[in-house]
């Protein structure tokens, strides 16, 4: 790998400049405002105590997700989903990948009846937004959970988090793999992955596309370790972010 | 007046602490994340050179709104507009409220062929968010027209606004009139009004709605009264942002 | 004022001719068929004993209200609604306006659990549907409480209106403040306003919008003014057709 | 047949009272407020010249309908198909058979490229709403043609109409066959039948339908010759009303 | 009638191959795959022991139908309803004609609380889609009410089905009546009528439209005639298919 | 790994029976009924000589594909998106996968401005309904390819196909490893991978999901093996069904 082949200075195998402002919203049970580089994520964890209906009685809470886009998050103005009457494929398949991601980092057991939504609005993008909404919605499902514990909806000694979850993508550029492209070095892009990993450098969801040439066992391992290299890095900043105390707490 | 009566320590006749953070977006032709004490709302202004079909050849051009509420905003979680698959009637009646206003300083002729979006959404919601919205939108429209003029879409010599423009919410909370109410001030108004004006002074829209008791002609005097004073301080921190540079330009 | 200047002969400060046709619908517990002028709402008030799910059980009752045209109401063709599948937000606006116009009228305790829908569906349009359906609604409303009581759904002593409730629109057109504005002035006015007021003359609505140049404060006051003589006028007229007997009643 | 059987007082084969109030409603090219006792529908015809882009070209016109009911023309109030945001299966299969009837009398290159939209709005419903829409949608067409004739949109010595149509309910109610069911005797018919005949007698659509039992020739046959019967008095009555002068013409 | 008047060498009273494929499906209670020559329809019934809730502690049960057409069943692709977001007027109608049509020879009582839901599915279509579509939605109702009975949902003894019933197409095409029509018959059919006859012979639906010419009343009596005669062979077709033992039970 | 795990009888490493019915619509220019035991997909491909508007004068085609499911495709009815009014976030995710995953192995150059669409419909469903439908959608649209080169609207020479694709389902059952999941198994798995390959062994789409505990590096070899066996295997049965004669060609 060549050290200066990308737009932003960053080696290959280079994150962006990630920050997490915990606690940004004052409604939201756990909040986090997320940045990989100019994509901008406002995370949030709404906590109710009770389950959906269908769920009632069998002493299991439930997690579940929601991303959207402003519409001016992108370079060119994108008609409200509101508007058009209908969520697109691309939102629903998001929303999906963001709810079974954090579901697998909780014990629904030791969570109890109790329901958490997060949601992940994209205020600003370029490129990686789904990767930056699980590693943020992860931090605010943290708060929540804390919140939901201090005021005893949660038992005192039930660990509903079984592990940290961040994702990252990874993709192969002018034959380069390369780890978290901007929008510029998606677009270009022969092969795309995201890659859903815990804490503990397991694998929760990989999903990887051809976008032009299909691609092989070789590289498909290259992204693989690159991926597993910048989640160790992003479950380092989530547990800083969570280590710190939060303002007005 | 008492100087004491409100929960933040405010007096009647005082605005919240208000914070205009222009150019916030990278993507957007002009942008601005205005504060009304913890209301926060993301205004930007999608430029686009041409206006719809419907208008083309008239040498005139087009300003539209739209706002929406992220869905934990407030205290509680909302269900998003895009998966009910409709706009809400609140929804509608705020953004064509705010596309009025803006239109009302605008001169479409010097304006030319150009479509202006304004995009107001709320990330943090506490009571007047349709007057911040109004007002930074405007602060986004200034930057967006400054944009078109820079790049030869607008005339030279032409002047497209022909005003500033601001809103505040009044009301009268437990007998007592006040200016810019928070949320928990505006859920106990028995009156409640929101004033559009000008840099100039003059009214764009007045909308005065009795909550509970019907309010009288002396009622109505004060508050617009008081919402004079208020949009005056809107217009001077309008002014003072727009005076600032833009960083990164 | 001069007193030539209207297009059908009216003077600045005039109505056009009002009638209210009380108990046009068989099927409904309250009805009136209402013009103003060329204008026709047909209002009809359906009364049902209960309260939506979330309201039982506190002893109080609710009135909302829906507002419709016709699509051949105008002058040119307007697509469905339905067949759009989505209510447009000036509908929606509307709507939102006669409902709490008509509550500022209602004591819900004196109600009790029962709910009243108020439907305005404009047959014919040519300016003022609004005022008009707010006019005519309050009728239908009378009525639909009046049967209510005669079958024992509200108590026998119960006073559920506090007051009576009527609607005009005034403007400035061509630089002169008029009264109830047909279409053709409407479309041309500078100011266009909506009061909504009281038999008692309290405002209960005020919603005044520069559709050209924004307004002053006299201009504003010399409008208030003409609504006021006006609103005392349709209230006059409300009194007129409730005193009389219902046909086959 | 007994003379006596049914609710106000009609013989089996006798129509309720009709009334056509021809040119109704002041904005539209055609139109007629029709009465088949208190079943009242508003039918509007919006003459537009020229054709949706799919037929230009080939100097022939359209005729299409739209059917519906107010919220409130019934007995209790359906919720609005624009607040639902679908249009409902029966007010689709009425629509449909109401522009199907009213094409068949139509020659649409007589017509030339013009297209009429017929809107038929139930304002009180009591059983046969959709052969009144038929019945009084000919006079609003003929009435519309006659319009764009004066106009020129249509060739001076062009006969766009064929023939005259009407439609008439029958049904089999406690064994009997009788003719324009009102909804008492509608919601009892074991055989209900809507029959849509030209003027000239001939059948344009036959639609029966077996509500109990299954029905035999015979009775077919019967309610058939009570359909016709009831159709050729119908189509006096529209001529008649079409014979007048139309005031304000 | 001349014999060779029709494309696939048909008679005129003649209908095409019918082949009914019993048990379709290992997933429903009661299946069939029933081809109509070209015209390929699977129809299924699902049984579900109890009521909606409106009609619960009636002792009685329910029957609904609901068609729809795969894109490429016609000979251009349709876009999918559900794509567009709004089910079409055609097939609300011909749903609603299956659910009456099947509910006319089902005893409720019998039936018990109960639900049977047929979805009949056009996998290939060339005409007579609707009349298929009830013809195999009886065989598939017949297998769906033998499983009912046999795991005890229904009484022993109870008859629910009080006859069968099945549906064919006639038409005039060319000036020749015609029995069951092709796509390319019915596109050139003056008239076209759908029949709905039960196995004794009795009427349940007639619905017959004149597509170009109104029609009189012999060739309405001739279609019924050729109708009734189509009709018994499908009844027929469908005993023998209820004749044999169904694969794998 | 044991040989008698499976619930059928198979090796973890055995492909369920497949068929593919190639040209099973007379309607469509290519078609493939597939089944993998139990679960039927019907596939269409439509050719449509021209591209979207947005795409047109650029030289090149573009290839899309529908998924869905016939409401008793599966052991419980579920609700008809169409009725429902909206498209789920399953069925567009799969559309999605499915489109991206044939477009892969199409030279959009070669195809010239043509388009086509995949349909595939699921008629029964028992696991695998995403892979048997990009499995038969290949053979699909090689026919439609076919038939736009012998009508010309493909250049003779050209060969808008680079390889073939398949894909199968992989998983972790009870800690097993195994191919092509059957329903039963699917529900089980702690790990689900669905892999997208071409004829020549590269893959195309990696989607794999912990539904249980997360996987390591090791579990995830062990399943990309698999699934490249089973794709081979269904890249000959591919082969084989094209190789066949077309009945009626």
């Amino acid at each position: 790998m060549t050290d200066t082949l990308r737009a932003d200075g960053r080696t290959p195998g280079q994150l962006r400049p990630v920050t997490i402002e915990r606690g940004w919203s004052k409604q939201a049970e756990g909040s986090a405002l997320i940045s990989f580089g100019d994509t901008k994520v406002l995370c949030t964890a709404s906590f109710t105590n009770g389950v959906p209906r269908w769920m009632t009685g069998q002493g299991k809470g439930w997690v579940t997700a929601e991303y959207s886009m402003l519409p001016r998050a992108t370079n060119s103005r994108s008609d409200r989903e509101a508007v058009k009457g209908r969520v697109g494929g691309r939102t629903h398949e998001i929303s999906r990948l963001i709810g079974r991601s954090l579901r697998a980092v909780v014990d629904f057991k030791a969570l109890g009846e109790n329901t958490i939504v997060l949601d992940c609005d994209v205020l600003q993008a370029d490129g990686g937004t789904r990767t930056a909404s699980i590693t943020g919605a992860y931090v605010a499902l943290a708060d929540a959970l804390a919140w939901g514990k201090e005021r005893g909806f949660i038992g005192k000694k039930a660990q509903p988090l079984t592990d940290s979850v961040s994702a990252i993508s990874v993709g192969i550029v002018a034959g380069e793999p390369m780890l978290d492209l901007a929008y510029v070095e998606d677009s270009r892009a022969g092969t795309d992955m995201n890659v859903v990993v815990t804490g503990g450098g397991k694998f929760i969801e990989v999903q990887g596309t051809a976008e032009g040439a299909p691609f092989d066992r070789d590289e498909l391992n290259t992204l693989l370790d690159l991926a597993l290299i910048g989640n160790a890095e992003l479950a380092n900043l989530q547990q800083a972010a969570l280590a710190q105390d939060l303002a007005g707490e």
